[in-house]
């Protein structure tokens, strides 16, 4: 028997599921267009490369094979896209205030909105928006970058883990919904995972993301020079601690052996720039809030303190700041 | 009645006193040059400028008036030097493992050590050195950078606390030696406060120092953009409650309102490059451990955790290595 998480109500059961993205970078570029090469109708909205991509279509260089897209449904502005099955939100954070505005107008009456960003308490937005039961969310393990207009090269991970989000993060297993598309991904080559627990599967990977993002722009250093030296990596385990500790308040536990997995993978892996320095190079903002910030208020307002979290989280925020012009000196 | 800590045992109540300058920087000039031009006997001991100044002597440029001392008593080692009653202690705190070695040759058995180091410490070091009795411990408020080999450049403050240092630094009050060391100073016209409670004066001055010293390099910022931005100057109140935690720790309490004066100050100062910050850009091992390690230590000892200072620690201990180059990622 189909649940309120289950789909189709209607006949989309039967047809292709329709796909917006909104936000053609290097994660929505990726992922888009490996559902447009399997199939699927795809609609992208951009920004700053609209033109170029109406004209020339989108490039994607892969490990698993380069492929061209000539022709792509492209969008300036949602106001002409169809209403979608399944709209991929992956805008960077920073831009999530537009959502309330885009989302109405993009996604089906029995449509759901898949939340593909980092961070914490995004579903929760979106749920004011469109409902719960509209509402899923994906952490994605992806090593792309966008090279140029329209050109997005990926090097080796591209895998999502899927989950439901519902009221508060309650865990409710695994949906039809989920497993459809999981088919829809997989069929365009992209390995899904799918999460029991939403929530439990966002706080782990901030147990990588919180304190590789927030040293390596802290510290101006790649995940190799903070696993090299013997202060920097016992500072990496100590964030760690106290992501696990916010975890634990929340009611999801994470095992030791997770963490020393994670350390033992990130000290073999290639050096790497992580998604926060990458914008803070390009002067864009950063992500602080969606990544540092709302896990440290979820654990704040269930009465845990943070406090190396906390230096973090306001170290970046002025370095943010001071990155782009906004910090105001009176001498 | 003299006691131990009380001047002198022979006649150098009757004859001026006789300084020995450990580091010719900008600290140790400064005071060493303002000793002798009031007629004090004052030996220097220098590294990379020893040439330079036994040919051309120390420049100061000072806001209290400018002057030469064409010819000073320059030393390149300790082995030439004379044994003389006040030993100041002006090197960075990266070079104190040379103290054992040269302590022993240039203090008088009556003479005394004046610790005019940042940070926590020292002094308890020193007292291993060269008995307890003959220690003392000051901090400079001082605002001098050498412009060039024995040229020293003095823009505002240039005030010295002074205090005894005892075992354990238990409080003992003011001593004569105390007096009579102030009353040298004041005659070459560097006012000197004297501290009933040396260890509550060095906690007083960590407020400051421990944070911005570390802000400034880890966030690349003067004093003035820590106290413009929002999350920043958060953040530095935050490590001022932990500093005063960790005084308290130690049986010390410094009061809020000493914490609201520094904020105040600090606001209203010139923006001000820090001497850590000034180390880091010219690629100088950082006083890390004497003004972070130190006292980071001597709270957990006693059981406290001071999490952001740790934070703090850890992410300076990083930036010196990788600074140095001794940072060794095997790729």
């Amino acid at each position: 028997m189909l649940n309120a998480y289950d789909y189709p109500r209607n006949n989309s059961m039967y047809l292709p599921r329709t796909y917006a993205i909104l936000g053609t970078g290097a994660l929505g570029g990726f992922y888009g267009a490996s559902l447009q090469k399997a199939g699927f109708n795809v609609h992208f909205l951009l920004n700053s490369d609209w033109q170029h991509v109406t004209s020339h279509g989108l490039i994607i260089d892969s490990v698993d094979g380069d492929f061209i897209l000539p022709q792509v449904n492209a969008y300036c502005n949602v106001e002409n896209m169809p209403p979608c099955d399944v709209v991929v939100v992956a805008l960077k954070t920073t831009q999530n205030h537009l959502l309330s505005d885009m989302l109405p107008k993009v996604v089906k009456d029995d449509g759901v909105v898949l939340v593909l960003q980092n961070g914490l308490g995004i579903e929760e937005e979106v749920a004011e928006i469109v409902g719960s039961e509209r509402v899923m969310g994906g952490l994605c393990f992806l090593t792309a970058n966008k090279i140029a207009p329209g050109h997005i090269r990926n090097l080796s991970y591209k895998y999502i883990t899927l989950g439901e989000y519902s009221n508060d993060y309650r865990s409710i297993g695994v949906t039809d919904r989920m497993r459809q598309i999981k088919n829809d991904f997989e069929s365009a080559d992209i390995p899904i995972e799918l999460a029991e627990d939403l929530l439990l599967a966002r706080w782990q990977k901030l147990v990588w993301n919180i304190l590789y993002n927030g040293l390596s722009v802290i510290l101006n250093a790649t995940t190799h020079e903070l696993m090299a030296d013997i202060n920097s990596r016992n500072l990496v385990e100590q964030l760690m601690d106290e992501v696990i500790t916010g975890a634990k308040i929340c009611g999801r536990i994470i095992p030791d052996r997770f963490v020393q997995t994670l350390l033992n993978n990130t000290a073999k892996m290639k050096p790497y720039r992580t998604s926060m320095k990458i914008d803070y190079e390009e002067r864009r903002a950063l992500e602080v809030e969606a990544i540092v910030g709302n896990p440290l208020r979820k654990a704040l307002s269930l009465g845990m303190d943070l406090p190396q979290i906390s230096c973090l989280y306001q170290q970046l925020k002025f370095l943010d700041a001071k990155n782009r012009g906004l910090l105001t000196v009176n001498c």
